[in-house]
This record gives C-alpha cells, sequence and structure tokens, in this order.
C-alpha cells in the first residue's frame, strides 16, 4: 500500500447502500473513495493493485451481486475478507421536489428495491408507474436532472443526505428490521488480531460429490466445537458435479482449534482457499467447549510430548 | 386445477429467461402464459390460487431473485417444486435496426446482463454508453418505441424471435456454455412419478445453531448414501442466530432411503418442509449404493419381522 | 420344548457361581438341572437339543469361559440369549472340619478364585500352601472325600448350603462388591415381552478391518439414541485382520428405533446375527430422546406417507 | 533398571506358553526369568521395581488371566507394554513313560487346555478321567515326581524340552493354527522406535456412557486414518454404568496422526492412559491414507503458520 491514501471502490453509483457500508469503515473517511459499476469490476481493481479495498454486499443485497460476490471472491485465493458490516436496510421516498404521494406519477428505483416496497407503494402510491433503473442511488439522482421523467425515488436514506432532495417518506420498507451483510476486502495481508468474537471465511472446493464428503469437511469443525455461521454450496462452472463450499464459521485462524481444523482440511482438500478472520460485525460472543479451548490444546499436546519424551 | 387451461405466471416481461424456461415445460403452450413484476408476485398468485403454476429462477438469474426464490418458497409449506429447468444463458445484441456496432451510441440490458457481457462490451462497444433496465427483455422491447433514446440492448435470443428485431451479434457472454436453473412451482399436490434420476428439495430450520445440529442433520442422508446437491443456510429473519437450510438432495420421496432419510429429519426437526420430489433436468442418473437400495431396506425389514415373528 | 421338564445345563460341578446363577432363574427349581464340564459342552447340549437351556458366564467368571462364551455363541446364529443374571462375587473358606486358620496347611480352588481372595490369604493364611483345582466348587466338594490332602477350600456361598461344610471364613474376597454376569440361552424362539428395561445382543462380522467400518456400525446406534453397554471385539479364526464385534446395547427388538438399527446393520453387514432382547437384570430403567420414541417414529412415517398420498 | 541383569517375570510355572512367549524376547535368555503365581503378581512385581520386565497373556489364553490382565494394566498408568508376542497354540500329550494311549487312566492339564483338546481326547483317550491342575506345565511337572497319580499331561511343546518327558502323541489341539498373544511390560520409559507397523494400547474411562461418547472417541481414530485391531468394554468396578475402553490402535505415537489423535483424545477425556507403542508381532504393514501421513500434516501446519505469518 502507498503512503498515498488508501483507495476504496464499491458497488456505486454514490447513496447506495454499499457506500452506507463504507461509511462505517474506521479510516474510509480519510481515504479515496470510488464507485464501480459491479462487484467483479470493484474486485478487479483491488486484485490488480488500482484499489486497495473493495466493499461489497455479501448476503440479501438489494441492489444484486451476492452471488457474484461469492463466486468471484471464491475464483482465487488472492483476496482477503478484512471486515464484515452491517447495514440496516430502510428506504425513503425522494421527490423531485417537495409533493403530496398523489402528486406522483412514476417512480423509479432498482427492480430489487421496488420488490422491497411493493406493499407500501400498493397501498399509498396505487396510481403510480414504476420505471426500473440500474441502482437505488441512480435512480434518486436521476431527480436532479432535468431531463429525468419520473417523479420520485425509492433509495436509502444516505441520499437524501447527499442530495438535499426531499423526503416524502420513509422507513417504507415492506418487512422491518432486515439488516444485510457487507464485506471489505483487500489483497492478503496481516490478518487481524483476535477480538474474542470473530468469524473467518474459507472455500472448499469438492471435485467429487459423494455422500460422505461434505459430512467429511464438516466433521472438522463439529469435532472441534466449531459452529458454522453460514455455508453455500455452489456450482464451480466447470461442469455439472462439481461444487465448491462458500463457509462462514466461528472463531479466528489464531485460535488453536480453528488452526488445527483449517489444517485438517487442508490436508483432505489442498485447494481450499483461506479468505479471511475477522471481528464478527454483531459482535456476538460464542462459547468454546472446554476441550477445544487453547488452554486445552495445550494440554494435550503437552501429555503427548511428555510421551515422546519419556 | 379447473378444467380451464392452466394459468402459468413467471418472471417477466415477455423474453426474459424465465419466459424461455416456462417453454420448455411440457402442456404450456396450450396453457395460459402470463408475466408478472416479481418473483413475490408469481409465488403469491400460486399460493392464492390466481395461477396453478410459477416459473422461477432458483439459481445464478440474470435478472435475480433467486434469494428471493428460495426465502419465499421456504417461508411456507404450501407450494410444491413440479420440476426443474435448465437454460443456457446466452446473450444477443438486438439493433433497433440494423447497423454496425460502431454506430452504437447507448446500450441498454439488465445490470446483471450487463455484467455478464462486460469484456465483450469493452471490447466491440467501448464507445457505448450502458442504460439500466429492469429486465433485459424490456430494454430490447424497449427498442420497438419510438421514445426509447438508446439504439441497442443486450437480451436473451428469445426476444429476437419475438420482435424480430435485428440480432447485430450473438454469443456475446463473457463466459461460455452457462446454464442457469429454474422451477416450476404448483400448490401442494401429487408427487411426479420417480423417473430414477430425480431430486428432492427441503427445508430444514435450524432453531439454535450448535456445531453438531447441521451434522445431525446431515447424517441422514450420508448414513443412506444420499448425495447433496445443493445445500444453502439462509437467516430466517427470526434474529440473529436462526436459520433455516435449504437442501437439494438425490433421489425421490418413494424411493425407501429418502422416504427412511425423510422421516428421520422429521423426527429431529418436525418443522422440515418438503417442497418436492421431481425429475432432474440434467437426467444424470446416480448409483445407490446396494445397501441402500429399495431391495436392501425389504430384506433388513424382513429380517427384524422375522426375528419379531419367531 | 417337550412336555417333560426342561432340562437345563450349566458350567459345573454343582456349587458354582454358574449354579448360583441358574437358581436365579423362574421356573428352573422344577426342571432338570444338570451341571456340565464346560461352556462349550453346555452350548452344544442346547444346539443338539439334549438340553432346552443353559446357563453360562459371560463376563469376569471366576471359573473362566467367558471368552470361550462369547465365541462359541457367536460362531452361529441357533442360539438365543433369553435372559441375563447377576451373581455377587462373594468367597467363603470351608474347611474340612472346624477349625482355626493357623491349623490350616494347605487351601485349594480354581486358580481364579485364587487370584481374587490373595490378598486375603496372604493376611490370613500366611503359612498356607495352594492347590489347584478345576473349579472352586469342585475343591470344596473334594474335603468331603478322604483321600482328598488339603485342609480347606475357598468357593461360591452356595456350597457350604449344599454340603453342609463348616464356613471358616466369609466374604473374603479383595474386592467387595463384585458382580458378576451369566446369560441364560435357548435355541432362537419367541422374544421374551419387552419390559421397559431390555437389551439386545448382536454379533457383526466385520469382513475388512478399515477405520470406518466399525463408525459406520455405532452410528447406526448413535443416530437412533442407543446406548452400547457392552462391545468387544474378537478375532474369528478365520486370520488375521478378520474381526468381529459383540455388542450389547439398549432397547427391545419390538421398539422401532431398535429394529430401525437393526434393519440398518443387516442393509450393511448381512452376516449379523441377533443373539436375543431380554430384561436387564439390573432393572436400570433408560431416557429414551423424544426423537428415538416409538412415538416420534410413527409421526415420522406417517408423515412421509402423507406426502406420498398426496 | 539396574546393571545387575534385568529380572523378568512370567505367569508361571515353567514350561506355560507364557514361557515360550518370554523366550521370544530378544535379550531374555541373558536376564533372569522367574515364574510367578498370577499375571497380578507378575504386574505387581514391575510396579514395584522387583522386577524389570513381565510378560502376560492378553488375547485367549490358555492359562487364563486376559481380563485381569487387561483390568489390571488399566488400572493406573505405572506400566508401559513394549512389546506384543504370538505364540502358536499346540498341545502335545507327555507321559510319565513310555506307554500306550490305551494304558492311560488319567490326564491333567489346566481346565482351558482340556477344553481345547477334548474332542481329540474324546476320540484317542476314551477312557482317561480328567484330573485338573493349575496350569498345563504344572500338570506335566507333576508326572515328574512319585506321588502323582495320574498318567498324562497335556501341556505346550516347550514342557517336553525342559523335562525330557516322552511326548505319547503331538499336535493334539482341536484347532489348528491357533495363535495367542502375549506382551512383554515394563515400567513407564523410552517408547520402542517406530518400525512402521507399530501398535499404540490406550484406556479410555468413560464416566458416563451416552450414545455419542463412544462416538466421538472413535471418530478421533476414523478421522485420522486410523484403524482400530482391538476394542474391549469393560466395567471399571467403580458401578454400573462406569466402563472404560481398552483399545489397540494401528501406529505410533511418533507419528503425526497418532500425535493428533492422542492430543484429541487427551482433550476430550484426561483420564486417558497411554500403555505404549510397540512393533506388532505379526509386522503387518497398513497403508496411511495420503492425508494423514506426516507429509500431510506438515503441508497443513505450514500452510496455516503461512497465513498467521502473512
Amino acid at each position: 500500500m502507498s503512503s498515498a491514501p488508501p483507495r476504496y471502490v464499491y458497488l456505486g453509483p454514490e447513496g447506495t447502500f454499499t457506500e452506507a457500508a463504507l461509511r462505517q469503515v474506521p479510516g474510509a473517511d480519510s481515504g479515496e473513495c470510488v464507485p464501480v459499476g459491479s462487484v467483479i469490476t470493484a474486485l478487479a481493481q483491488v486484485r490488480s493493485g488500482e484499489a486497495d479495498f473493495a466493499v461489497v454486499p455479501i448476503e440479501n443485497s438489494v441492489e444484486g451481486g451476492v452471488t457474484a460476490t461469492l463466486d468471484d471472491i471464491a475464483a482465487d485465493d488472492d483476496l482477503q475478507i478484512q471486515r464484515e458490516i452491517l447495514v440496516p436496510i430502510s428506504f425513503v421516498l425522494l421527490g423531485r421536489r417537495e409533493m403530496d404521494l398523489a402528486e406522483i406519477h412514476t417512480v423509479s428505483t432498482h427492480t430489487h428495491g421496488w420488490a422491497q416496497v411493493r406493499n407500501w407503494a400498493a397501498a399509498h402510491l396505487p396510481q403510480a408507474e414504476f420505471v426500473p433503473a440500474g441502482s437505488t442511488a441512480g435512480a434518486a439522482r436521476g431527480l436532479l436532472e432535468d431531463t429525468t421523467s419520473y417523479d420520485a425515488a425509492v433509495c436509502a436514506p444516505l441520499v437524501a443526505e447527499q442530495t438535499g432532495l426531499p423526503v416524502l417518506a420513509s422507513a417504507i420498507e415492506d418487512t422491518a428490521g432486515a439488516v444485510t451483510r457487507f464485506v471489505l476486502v483487500s489483497r492478503p495481508g496481516p490478518v487481524p488480531a483476535p477480538t474474542g468474537s470473530d468469524k473467518t471465511t474459507v472455500v472448499v472446493p469438492l471435485p467429487e460429490d459423494h455422500p460422505g464428503a461434505l459430512m467429511d469437511i464438516l466433521d472438522q469443525f463439529a469435532t472441534r466445537g466449531i459452529n458454522l455461521s453460514r455455508i453455500e454450496s455452489r456450482p464451480t462452472g466447470a461442469g455439472l458435479g462439481s461444487y465448491f463450499f462458500s463457509i462462514d464459521f466461528e472463531g479466528h485462524v489464531a485460535e488453536e482449534r480453528v488452526k488445527a481444523a483449517l489444517a485438517a482440511l487442508y490436508r483432505l482438500i489442498p485447494g481450499i482457499r483461506f479468505l479471511g478472520s475477522y471481528p464478527r460485525a454483531d459482535k456476538m460472543r460464542y462459547t468454546v467447549p472446554a476441550h477445544t479451548r487453547d488452554a486445552a490444546y495445550r494440554a494435550g499436546q503437552e501429555w503427548v510430548t511428555a510421551i515422546i519424551g519419556r
């Protein structure tokens, strides 16, 4: 990383939920923050060194890219997750100007965003026609341009703050309390220090799908008292019957049980990729069974060492 | 189902990859086929009885909706998967009229579609600006309207056939050979007969995430020689630490080993949902280990019955 | 079984711990009880029909025969365990006549019996020489004969009762509270009714010893919440690397979870032998996990049946 | 160990199969070899330092003591198995003098020995009466004394060599080719170097018997590709429901996979006892799965170390 301020890329344009995630990253405000057109582009810029960090959605995104994110991060081992970020998914309705809802004839947003406010719109904007946009933020920013034909846009609260456009309605999402997850990605480097509430992500290719293979993998976690928090099988693109598993599990690579599980997985499947150990965004603490704590690992190794040293 | 022709809804508009999937469904051509605006709407119409069947993307969709599909189908047990459908993902470039690529200044498509032809576009349309659309098909159909400002659209080959718009380039996808998966969904009813190459989908809620819980679930498959073909953990929305697993596995509920696995899962987790047994679209046959074939099950039961009947 | 009184054979001679076990069998007092010279003989007489029942030691025997019992019962599937019997292992010292311990110069018993009173003998009979005998009871009965050269014998309390020989010391065993286990064996027939505190014995041959094979077997019990109470690997005699496992587990073949485990084992290893379900001698009750009770099995099967019957 | 020649004790008297086992121990011929009256005594003398080594039967013994051996070795962790020894079990018939079989009226041996030649005796000595003895060798040596009343004895071939008594018949065992196993035991000390064909013995107490506990133990072996060659559950004597497992498995404590399995077992059950790693008597070589060889362990650890050291 150069002495220049670090360069962050994110799934743009300005005002997306992804930018809201980026704003939570300590130090991002003194870096250069650049919106790019896709998750693939964002990750490619980190890989090539054009950018130092990317913020990309990893779960339930409003603006897409989740499976693309997983697949692209998994495709190689030249990226590392540094942090996860939780963003509340709440929508506002911005208008070209202050106006009554009844005055709105057309409203624009990303199709996924529209899906999430559909009930509210049916109740409050029954007359309005939907105009798709490439992003929620793009729809909103379009309101600033004279040539735009629609009256209002559905987007993240951040855009109101950035543009000063009037908020005609807020918290209009059909499901309250939703949160989605983003990750901060860099090239491989030092792993963030353990905090006692950490998560590790790995990608495990499975060349042949047989009933015991996944069990063999998961057994490495279960036998060491390690909880999984996410697992997804994804086709590798290398043909039918070829899969990889993207797995998040609790714990940090500096912990003995995690070291042991990773080493065991590597022995089984040398193509495993380590994508990072990083603090949990929810700071939820987990209980490590007594027999898999670091002290237990040390005691077990000392016992064996003593036998060999008799 | 009424004596009227069956009503099929699909993620529209006309000309999407989802419609291409629907066209593969036997009998759909004599039914009523209706595009709707979202996966959620499509499934809701089946649930309410407005439609008999829905075709929705379940994997890697160009036009989105995959996690929405999974989550919505999983939310209740009032839907049943009747069939899976594989559609090759190939894109064409349609023009408002016959023109040279160099003449194109603006091109429209869904953002996900654009992501999949980005390299081709960079090489062949370096001058063109991207205009987002709500769907690939919508972008193409826009070319038929006078008020549309863009010159060309990226979409499925189906739209060319439907509209007669000129094909300026074809097979322009950056990754050749990609295929994506759709499902035909109905209300619960008779399970399609086994074909020897079947798949079963279940949803398994996991109230508490502990290291052995997932193992206990997967053990029910492994111990009966049943391969998984897909597994995804998804947050239930009921709060942190609450998950469900969406699982596809080989085999049909009419097979003894599948019956036994399902009954065992039900005993462990009564909230399990059966979403259907249906033919594999790839017709790939699987080998059932001798000791878990129907004949083995019958032999085992006969042995035990003979002991009890001594 | 003929209308004549049933014939019981046991590891003799009269007065052994095995006879003490036989005396606990309801109905044995109205049968014909015949001591034989070895476990092998006892079992052979049941197999041939010469006897109806045999009582033989299965664990920790004072007078030997345990591995012989296991191996011989396991050798075929033409025997069935009807009952287990626990006998407290307590020893008395009988004298040819009333005498002080200091007067005893020689003492006889089975070598195994001698091993179990060694500490007591070292403390109380330091001067006495040990004379081996074929059984504890045989040593004691020898005292009734004029030609016997030794002064005292170590044997079961039963012999004192049978012979009237004076008890010079009692409860002389070095380990108090020991209990050993015997079984009542018949030819195959109706399985005793379940009592809620039952045990089942099986023999499972393992043609090839590989790391997962035993796990596969035990998994059939664990996954159904069935405790093992005994497991022993024994060489089959068919050459190195060929084993069988003799396993006792809680539960009765009339229980659904036991039926399911047995059927699953049969599918894996058709050479499995069922040796009986019978009441536990200790009447200890076990807790069956809710998800493996008969009601859970029925509920699981009904759920699957309802799916198939849609 | 003193500079005096090492002292070996064995289950006597002279001429037993146990002495035959001792004779196979390299260096035993230059040590002091002392028969003792029981396995318990032999082991106690090693524990106390009176003896340096004991040779005791561990499997299928003719003269008893197997469960006593297991239980006594398991009772503490102050003994170590240095070697296993296989002895062919073959019997000869020795006579007081050269005589025809028809002249024999009485024959003596240990009851277990008698059980193993019963068929031969029924065919060739139908007229002979059996006189029990404390050991096969003791029976034979009795023939040297004038006061002995019996005519012949069944014993190991070794006794013929030691006593010069005439061999009236040889290889009279009913089952040809039987072999039994003995172990050489010392106080804890350096573990014999690995040979590539080794065995390790452990004792694992199981305070509560629950369905998963044994699985958890065995999983530590299976997951590391380690075969078991023997497993026995034994009551601890500490009350019903309390067990220990005596387990032999392939491999040597100097191997990484064995180290890892032992350390994992220690973490689960700190009461585990290591009883030795020693060469297999049958020299049978085992195949270690590639992913659990020492090189794989090193590769796995290096991978994890490289991640931490980024």
